[in-house]
Parts: structure tokens; sequence; C-alpha cells
């Protein structure tokens, strides 16, 4: 694993960045159950699709990670239950046998108490651990253990809000902050003279191994636009028939359509003569400023051919922000979802937080990647095949855990995430 | 529906009646609460498969039957919560859309106090109404709202039972009380010299509507195994190859062990060189003298034939069992599974509770059969295609749900109910 | 098998019926040919569903049936080719493997005139065995072996138009005779006092072993359809909405409705105003005089229940179509599709031929019935699940192979044969 | 449509190219023909799966493209059948609707010869156009029509072989030659330096829009493999367990091996202590000195990890075959397998034809791609997602078809093709 042993905050002293992880896990785990507050007992079991786990899964398989990856054939430890070994696998093959990954919904035991008990002894062990005397390959992966955990956070909220999405009661997770709307402001294009540009992660912070190795690659001219596309933006589509004309889709895209009746993105509904939303804080009309979310690559795609324009590749993305500040509306904001662009300069906006952008590109290896050896090996690699890259982070994903060279990676349905859309253009 | 307005007790006089139906009311509902008691929150989310339901929605599904057929529409009523009604409807078209029976699983919310809560409302509606002048075709529906919550007691424990199943940990129900075994004696086959025999219910007591209309039909003569047949009976089957020998088996049956690579009785499974068995008691070893339970009419219609015999036909068990009092093995006991039919005189035994019998009959209407008009004329006759009847009940039946004439239905493909053999003979 | 050993149109002499059963052989073969002369080498091919088998494949088969089960084992006799064993074994296990029969239409070998030599050289080699001495047993194999051919020779048509209904350029199998229509009398009731009654085949006549044994059943009081149901009278049922009214149908019923998307018989398509029929002799306006068929068991129940009616059981068709003679429109009458019922005196009229009635009974053994031993015996008695009984045969039924005792049988969603309904009455 | 409107033979003069451009067509239409020399009737027919098409199907198809977007609105033109446009248009939404790709196999009419005398009409009209005068456009698409004639070429004989396979006669497509072996040298790496190369196609000859616009693209250095992968080579991945480790295997792909079964290249089979290959010339034993082919992106993929390597990118391959002479096993060699390399002095061999190689490429647009407007825009922009690319050709292409700058494309799971392996290596 490409991994930094130190973690991003500091490298001051080995001892010193010791401690800052310590306190790092404390928040990081306390964030989680934060995130849990709002939930009653029965929303912790349920799977709403396969892509989906429950929330109590999320909660024992981020501890399992832990209790695999770091205290696991450390002097004295025992396992915390002998069956738990297979049951919060998520996919690791090498650690062993997975319970299948569709059928979580349908475990009711442990119960969420005996969950959070485990939480709580395996916190209790790290604590412990990270109190004493540590190798810096151990440092590493309780690091990369609570960069884990920050992704579960978002699956966390997009799986709840897809159960909840399911109920015709369509239950709020939170109700107690109404979202703010402001006028979007007209979209640019941004350009860049391409060439060849050195990407992927480099320097001593965190980041994963699917970031790496930095390298160059070359790029054509291009441009950005200057801000995500909204809902109004995607309207305009929707009521030029943009989701009955076949001349605007991918022969897939198209069949996906077909298949699944896509009349409009996820979480869109009919009401009246506009539209209306389901969201973390419930059932709301549709406001054309905020930006487009819960769309699949497809969608992305044919929205972009109808525009005129493309979507962008990932490393005009990542040359474009990476001079930017990591700033945004991310989780920490609470907003829980994407928010209008504001005023503009001209300047790209959005460049992080809001939804994840789709991006033109296939998520492939970085030229001389490769996978680490053994079981975290299967942390990013082996997913290399008919996925495509998303960068930048949502109002879901905790702000500690972006940067500009951050690969994420769904395949081209997908629609539960917060995924959206940004223009490009060829120069 | 050919109801008894007079629940089966007593006839005396309508007050009276009335007031033993109130207290009926409360035995049964009592019942149902009763048997949640083991359970953690958790335990009564899931759906483990389309066939079963969630504990809760069981809990509120009983509890919208009265609501609907019993307290809607009556002068004050309204509603508990406007998205009950489509919710926890079951089948009943007349009623209106249902919530789709396969997804009842992914609902978090109502709550399980919620639910509670949803009874106790209801509860003391119907309490009220028992306690003033009630016509007696509303006495009728609440006494088949109580035979109807009896039903859905015993699918509590049946559904409960295939979720606990599926989960690694294998959870028991219930762990206070170890199954007790005792020899099973040999099995004796006792003749009935057929003829034209009455069939179908009569009388006053509480029938449903697909028990009558009373008719003569005309049985050839026939003989009847004394006892259910056991596990060790079945043993014999399975290790004389019985499940890898087309010629015993029905084409469709051949085709659905093929299929779901069924190889035992559900639950059971290899353990060493023997055999376990998943009980709402646990997991535990098979005990031969055990009736098999957990079959489907594909492997009962094969054992049989192997056997050299046959299964009944549902009127042979009726005219045999009818003189015999409606004892044995129920839900009552307490046992939660099929016991060993212990010393025998030859005469049959364990003509009720146990384990339900697979009958060869189709389930098909009795000459004359109407269903009743509305819905609740959606009870039972739509369901008269592709199913066979089973008689005798379950060790997880209420006793007083029983009767000689009770006409039980399952798809032969269905295996998680409490469903055995008993062989019979052509004379 | 509980075959008569001599044919039925003669019980003289052994020798006698030996040679007429030669003729018999010579004739039902010639006309499994005939059939196929209007047929292009590719029509041979196909195979439009799991269900329905490639012409070539019927061909083959039939053929199979006549080697292995007389042929096969004789002094001298080789097999033709030692792959047909398991190519054409439909789903005799005694026998061995099958080639998967949802595969069947992905052979282009052997080829069509590969087959007809096959059919050639077991119709020598069968023609020198009945010339010389034979044993009663092998003769009656014989004779089921053409009476399995017949089945085969309607199953050919019902295939065949199956496949070319799914060609938009909606082939006529034979386009030389155009249908004449004539007026249907009005629908009149017949009635029977019922009581006990003899049903099944007796004497020396061939019958099918699920014919038997004969035995007594009790029927109550019924009357019976004097003509079956026309395409005009079905129109009535859906134009009163009869497809989307749920309290018309069995549940199973609804569900395949809703699965299907079917609002229509199998083969009616809308037409402007009207509605156009697709039959074995091309696309035509449909005729409210004919009889409807290519209808569901669903379709047949729904409809009689909106009728006010039911659907007759077997042995109601069997005892009041027992003394008719057993003539009508069958294959022979070259219409190949069901004819208006003309002129009537009230009596039951349509007994035989045009299409086949769906009864309510479900196909089970007769009391005391076993299948015989060996390969045969998976002739009839393991499809005895979840299948309807089907009365009187249609027109594309050879006549010499029908009689009042025929019970065919198919599960509740089959339309590709041609099944009509006939409508019954409690008296 | 990036054509060049000067079929690549010549470019000397307009009548000049146009004459020659007639000579091409019959000579292509010609091959085609001759490709079905050898096939019975039957064989036309059938269809052994959604991705294959039958043989009449690729007849018709490549004919209707002519009269579709050749003669099809020119002045006097009549369609040769009213039902043909739809019945022959594989994916063309701008040309209007398709009948269903999967049930191609259903159709038996129109018959074989049928087909033959439509694309004798259209070769008629054709040559009677080129004979006249013709705008360039026309003559780039008729051009067009001719290279897309030449796949289907390619895809007539991988589907019959599928088809083929199927049966288990295992039929031969010719078996009048057979395969001869020779030593397969050892296994070299040759080395690339990288940088910025120009890549795409350039010039005037002929090329899909696909292959351009012609671009520069930044390589690191890498070595490519100096042949392909033997049978030999990938049999000691077999033997290694290849197929049972998961950390071998991309994600879909291991999933891809549980939900198929897969545990060896397709046409493989076990026979005693070795292995037979089912080809075009009949079953035989596998000879491991022959590339492997028919496998996966997925089993290529695994293969190159268990080597040490990996797979090429598209643009590795380019580079290192353009300067080669485009020669090597193609269609015209009549071999129809690959056949092992021979002699090598250490420099790239198979670098076309044999079998085409797998690319870890994801076929997506080269910088500045735009599909053509209007139907033919349907050609190969629309599929660009979820693809790999394979390069250099197979036994079943054209030799004129093919150039380095050709990009073949198929989903990972695809394994009826002639796709082998060729490793690569990071410098």
């Amino acid at each position: 694993m490409q991994l930094d042993i130190t973690p991003r905050e500091s490298a001051r002293s080995s001892s010193h960045s010791q401690a800052l992880l310590a306190r790092t896990y404390e928040r990081v785990r306390g964030t989680t159950k934060r995130l849990c507050a709002p939930l009653s007992t029965e929303d912790y079991v349920v799977q709403s699709m396969p892509d989906a786990s429950p929330i109590k899964w999320h909660l024992a398989h981020t501890t399992w990670f832990f209790e695999t990856f770091v205290l696991k054939g450390r002097p004295g430890h025992r396992p915390h239950h002998p069956a738990y070994e297979v049951l919060f696998n998520s996919y690791y093959n090498a650690v062993g046998e997975q319970f299948p990954r569709p059928r979580r919904g349908l475990l009711t035991r442990p119960t969420v108490a005996e969950i959070w008990r485990y939480r709580e002894v395996v916190d209790a062990q790290i604590g412990e651990l990270l109190a004493g005397t540590v190798d810096t390959r151990t440092l590493a992966v309780v690091e990369l253990g609570l960069h884990h955990e920050q992704q579960h956070q978002e699956l966390m909220l997009t799986d709840l809000k897809h159960a909840f999405a399911q109920n015709p009661l369509a239950p709020a997770y939170r109700d107690d902050r109404p979202q703010t709307s402001q006028a979007s402001p007209p979209l640019a294009f941004v350009p860049h003279a391409g060439g060849v540009v050195e990407v992927g992660h480099a320097g001593r912070g965190f980041a994963f191994d699917n970031e790496g190795p930095r390298h160059e690659t070359l790029l054509a001219p291009f441009a950005l636009g200057s801000r995500l596309t909204t809902a109004g933006d995607y309207l305009a589509f929707i009521e030029d028939d943009g989701y009955r004309r076949p001349e605007l889709w991918l022969s897939e895209g198209w069949a996906f359509l077909e298949r699944e009746a896509v009349r409009a993105p996820l979480y869109w509904s009919k009401a009246g003569d506009g539209w209306e939303l389901f969201t973390l804080r419930g059932q709301r009309p549709l406001d054309p400023h905020e930006p487009v979310t819960h769309v699949s690559y497809y969608e992305a795609d044919a929205f972009a051919r109808w525009a005129g324009a493309r979507l962008p590749r990932e490393h005009e993305l990542e040359v474009m922000t990476r001079p930017l500040p990591v700033a945004g509306n991310f989780l920490d904001s609470d907003a829980l979802h994407p928010r209008p662009a504001g005023h503009s300069d001209g300047a790209i906006q959005q460049a992080f937080g809001d939804c994840w952008t789709w991006t033109m590109s296939p998520y492939t290896p970085y030229p001389g990647f490769r996978a680490p050896e053994g079981a975290l090996g299967e942390y990013n690699g082996k997913f290399m095949c008919n996925q495509h890259v998303l960068r930048g982070g949502s109002c879901v994903s905790p702000a500690s855990h972006l940067r500009a060279t951050y690969r994420n990676f769904f395949p081209a349905s997908a629609r539960w995430q917060f995924s959206g859309i940004r223009l490009a253009k060829d120069a």
C-alpha cells in the first residue's frame, strides 16, 4: 500500500504524529456514532438493494477492519466473536469466506446493542495500542482504517437515504433545518491549455494506492464548466424529451432506461405540474438552482451530449482543482444535500463537495500501479474494470477525507450516490 | 362467509356469547403479544423470502384486519394512520392497493413501538365496541379476525424460524427447555371400508368458508398410517438414495430438486456422520423418533412412493380423525417442535398437532362452494389453484384454532411450514 | 401399462389385429409426413419457447420412441446413431440422459433429410417386425407408439403456430381454404341428475394408463353448457373490463396477467376498432361465432365466474359425452381452427373436436392408479401435479386418437394449445 | 463519418477508384457467399445466444445496410420487402424500430433462398449504381458497407462455431485440412522507450470513425511480449490453480467465474488426462504450441497477473505494430484457427491475425472524436462504455480488413470471438 505512515496533519515527530492519530481515531469514530443519533433501532437493520448495506453492518464492518488488519495476531488478542470474521468481511478473499452480500439485511443478530459493544471493545483496544509503542506499518493501517471509516460514513447516509426512499411514509433522516436557496450563476467555460502535466498523488499526506504513482500525462486543450449542472439545466433536457431520444444515449444507457423505466434522476417524482425530491431531510419541491444529483453515468453523458459538450476527463478535473482549497459543502456543513453555487466571478466553483462529478474516464490503474501484497491489496485494484471515476466529493463526504487526487469509482448505472455533472469541452 | 355468529365455546344467548367473544379477543390478542416476548427489536424487521413477512408486519396486518373489516366506516371512526390501509393490506384487492409483498422487509417505519401502539388503539376500540350493542354480522367478523390472528401466530413462528435459519449465528427463539425423546412405535395401517361419506363442516361452530358446504363424497376402501413418518423413516429413504432416483419423483419435484439443490428436508444439515436440525430452540442433533417435518409435497410424495404407499386424500383423513379429540402437540404445549408419537395401541396417533400432513388432494372448492361477496371473499377462494391441502395442524398452531374439517393449503414446493407425512394405502 | 394389446378397430384374432396394426402404423406415420408437406426446411428447426419443440425434433422423437421401446435390444438391432438416444429422449429418465429441452432449437444437425432417413430406416424395421411373429406386449407398445405419434401430430401444429406467430411476416401454414362462418346458437344448459357414476376407461380398446382404473365417483346434480363459449361471448367479457377486475380472478391468474401483460387470448390482436386472429391459415378478422380458443385456465376460470357459472369437472364432461359419437371438427376435417357450433336442438354440441375444454379438475391419479413399471411408466403419472385436465380434443387432434375418457393435461398458464371453454353450473 | 472517399487500393482518379470499388464490391460479397458453401439450410437458422445471430440474418443485414444507406431514397428505388427494414435493422435507432435481437433465431421466414434472392437484387442495383455517375459520399458509404460486411464475415464464423459447439454431434464447419503444428519459440519481451507518440488513423485509406482523430499521447517505457500466449503457457496457469485463486482476479472476473462456472477457455474440454478443443474443423486434442484463444478479458487479465506481467495498452500495440506489414494468419489462410508462432528472431511475431489481443484499454473516444451525424453515427460511438479494445485481427478476419489503428471492442465477459493474450510489462 502506498501509504504515508504519517497522518496528514503533521510530520514533526513520530510520537507526536502517533498522538495525533489517536485523537483522529476518536474523532472519526465519534463522527460515525453521531451520524446514528437520529436513527431508530429498526433503521439499522434493512438492506434496500444488494449495493447497499444495513447501517449496523457498516458499524460492524468498519470495526472488523481495525480488528482484522490491526489487532488480529497481536499477542494476547482474542477475536471478539468467532463468527464476526466471516459476517463482517466485505470482499477480502485473502481473509477468508464472506457472508453473501445480498443477504446482509436478513441478519437480525448480532443486535445493534451488541455491535455498539463490539465497537467499544475494539476502540478500547486500539486506544491502548496507540498509547504504547507502535511500528509505523501499524500506524499506517490505522490511518487507512480511518479513511475507510470515512468512506463508510458517506455510504451510511446514501444507503439510508435509499432505504427510506422505499418507504411510502418517506421518513426524514433529519428534519431540523430547511434547505435555503439562492440564484445559480450562469454557466461559463474555464479554459486550460493542456500539454504534458503531472497527475496523481505526491508528498507525505495520506492517499489511497489508486491515486499513484504520480506520473505524466498529455492533455489536449480543454475548458471546464464553471459550476455544477443545476436541476434547472437538467429540467430543460427532460423537457426537450432528453429521455426519449436514443441519439443522445450510449447504447447501454438506452437499454438501461428501457430496463429500469428511468425517466428522471433518482428520487425525483412528478407532483402536479412540477417535480419533487426526496432528500435526507424529507420530501420537498425541486429547487432549479440546486445541482442535479443522483444521476447515472448514462444520464450525465446523455445530458452532456444534448448540451453540445462532454463530460470531463479525470485529469482535466485534477489539474484544474488542484490549486484550489479543499473546501465546500461537505458532511461537515450539515446541509446533507447539494446547494446552489451562489455568486460567481467566472472561476471554477463547487470544485469540492456538493456532489461527485462523473468523469468520462474509466477507472484504470495508473502506469506502474501495483496493488499491495496481501489482503489490503484487495482494497482498490480489483475493481478496476467497468467503472467510471468520479471526483470532488459530496455533501455527505467528510471534508478531511477529500483531496484533488482522490478517485472515487462506480459502475455507470449507479444512482444512489450523490453523483452529479460538470460539463467540459474540447478547446 | 359461512360464519357461525356464535363463538364455538357457547351458544346459549347472544349477550352471553358476545361477552365470551370479548374475552376470546383479549386472550387471542394476548397470545400474539406473548409470542413476541423473546424478540429483540431487530427481529421484528426482516423478511427472509417473499413468502414470509416481518413480525412487525404480522402485528400490524392482523390489527389492520380488525380496523378495516370491523371498525372502518363505523360512526366516529377515523383511520389510525392514512398510510396503513395500503401498507398492511395483504392481498385484498377490493380494499385497494397493497404495498408490494416482497418489499415488506424494507420498511423500518412505522417502528415496532408505533405498531404496538396501533394494536393498543384498535384493541381499545374493539373492546368498546364489544361492550355495546353489536349486530351479529359484526360479531362474526370479529370472530373471523381472531381465527385470522391465530393463523398469523403460526406464520410468525414459521417466518421467524426461516429468518433465524439464514443467520450463521443460528439464534434460538427460545432456549429454556430441551426437547425430550421417546421411542416411536412401529408403523401400522388402520383400515377404513370407504363408501359414501359426508365431509365438510356442519353445525354452529366456527369454520372457514372453504370447509363447506358439507357434502357427500365417495371413498374407495383405504388404510391410513397409524402415526406420522419419523425422521428415522425418512433417513432410510435418504440413505437408499431417495433424492437421486428420478423414478420416485414427480417430474416437477425432480426439477425442484435440481433447481434448489435439495438433498434433505429444510433445516437439516450434515454434521460429521450424522444430521443436525435447526429448530426454534436452536441447533441440535436429529432425533430419529421425531416426525420428519419441513418437507415439500414433492418430498412427501416421493417418500410415499419409495415406501410402497401413497399420501392420503384429504377426506380420508377427515373421516378417520373426525371422531378423535382435537388434542395433541399444539402451540399450547410450548414444545415448538413435533414430538415422537409414543406408546401405541395401533390406533391413529398424532391426528392433530405436531405437523401438518400433506394430502394428495389439490385444494379445490367443494361442490356448491361460492366465495362470499366483497373483500372478505378474497380470503380463501382465490387461492384454489396449484396448491395442496394439508390437514391436522402443527406444533405452532393454537389448539383452539383447529378442527377435523380444517383445510390448510400450500404450494407443492413450500417447506418452511411444519409440514410432514402420513402414509396411506389402497385397501 | 394398462394397454389393451388389441388395436381398437378389431379384436377378432391376433394375426388379423397384427396386420391391422401394421396398416395403422403406415397410416399414422404417413399422416405425420403429410403434415410436413407445406413446410420449408427452415420451418423444421426453430423452438419458439421451452414448452414447444422444433418440428424436426418431433419427427425424430416419435421415431426414437419406436426404436427405443420396440426395436432396442431385439436380436440384430443396432442403434441408428449413437447420439440419438440422448438427443431425442424427451423425459424418460429410465432410458438415460436427455439433451436439455430448452436448447432443442439450437441443433442444426442432424439435418431434416437425415431425420427423414431415420424415419425410413425405423419404419422399415417396424414393418419387418410386424410382418413376423410378435408377442402381444410388443404389439401393445407399437400401438402406444402410434397414439404417442398422434399426440405429437397435434403438438407439431400448435408448436409451429406458436413459432410462426413470433414472425412479423405472419406466415400461413396453409392458405388454401378460407374459414367459413355460420351463426352460433344461443347457449342452453343441459342438466344431469348426478349420483354415483362409473368413470374411466373400460373395455378392450386402447386407452392411456391415466384413464383407469375405471371406478365409481359421486357427482352432485349439475348442468353443462350446450356449446363451447364463442369469441363473441368472450368479447363481452373483455368489454366488461374482465381483464381489469381482480375479483374475477384466481390470485395466481391475476399475477399471471400482470407478469405477462395478458389482455386477450393468445393470437388475438387489436386492429382498428376490432380484433384480428393469427391462425394456421394466416392472419384474419375475428369471427364472433367461432369458439374462443388459446386461453389459459386462468382466463377460462375468470370468464366462467364473470358469466355466473363455473368450469365443468372432468367427470361431468365424461358422463355427458360418453353416449355421443366421437365426431366433430378434428384434424381430419382440415379446418385447422375451431368452427361455429351451427344449428342446435339444445343438446350438447361440440362434445369432441374444435378445442379442448378446460376442466376445474386438477390432474390427479384415479383411485388405485399405479404407473407401469419401467421407462414407459414415465408417460403420464409423473405429471400428476399442478396441471388441469382438458377434455374432448381439438381441431388438430386426429379423430382416431380421441375418446370420452381421454384426459389431456396442461398447466394453468398454457395458452398455445387449442384450449377453450365450456360452462357448467350447479343444479 | 471520418471516411476517406477513395478506396484504399488506389487514389489515382475518381472514375478509376469507382471501378475499383465495384470490383471490390463483387469480391467482398463473393467471399460472404463462399463462406456459406459448407452449410446446410438448417445451419443458417439458429441463434445460440443473444450476442450471436443466425447466418441468414447476417446475410440479410449486410444487404439491408446497402439497401438502407445507399439505395433507399434514390429515384426509382422501391424497398425489396416492406418488413425487411425492421427485421434486418441491427441497432440503428435513427432508421427506426428493430426486431428484438434475442429473437432473431425464431424466424424461419424469409427462407434462405429468399435471402439469397434479396442479395442478388441488391447486388444488381449496387452494380448498376456503380456503373453510373456517383457522388463521393455515396462511394464512401459503399466502401463502409464493404468493411461492415467483412466484420460480419468474421461474426458469421464465430457465431456458427458457437452454435455448432452447442451440439453434442460437434459438427465441423470444414473438415478438409487438419491443423499442422510446430514448436512455439520462447517468449521474449521487446522494449519500447515510450514518450509522446502519435496514434490513430491518418492518411487517405479507409478507417472507421473510432480510429481518429489522430492525436498525440504519452506512453511510459514498456516492453511487449514477442508472441501470443500459447495454450501451453495457459495450461501452466490452470495447473497452478489459476482459476481458483481470487487474488489473481478482478472482482468482476471472480464473480464471472462463479456465475458461469468457468474453469478453462471456451471450447476447451477435459478428455482423460488431457484437453480437447472444439474448432471450426471439429473436435481435436489441444496443441500446447498454438495460441490460447476464446478467453474473456477477465481470464486474460488474471493470466497476465499470474505471469507477473500485464495486458498491453492499445497504443503500446499500435506503435509497436504500425511499422510491421499487415500480414499473418487471416481468414485468407483458410486455417480457421490460430497457429503456433514458429521460428523467431526475438522480434514481435503474430502482430496481426491468429487472434485478437485483449488490451487493458477501455474503449473510449479519442480526444476530439465526434460521432457522425445521422444513422451512420450509431456505428461505433454509442458503444464506448464498458468494453475493452482488442487489436490485431484474427484467423477469421479478412486480411484486407485490418490495419494497425484498427480498434475492435467487446465486453470483458465475451469469449466467443477469437480473443487471445499478449503480455506486456512496464520497463
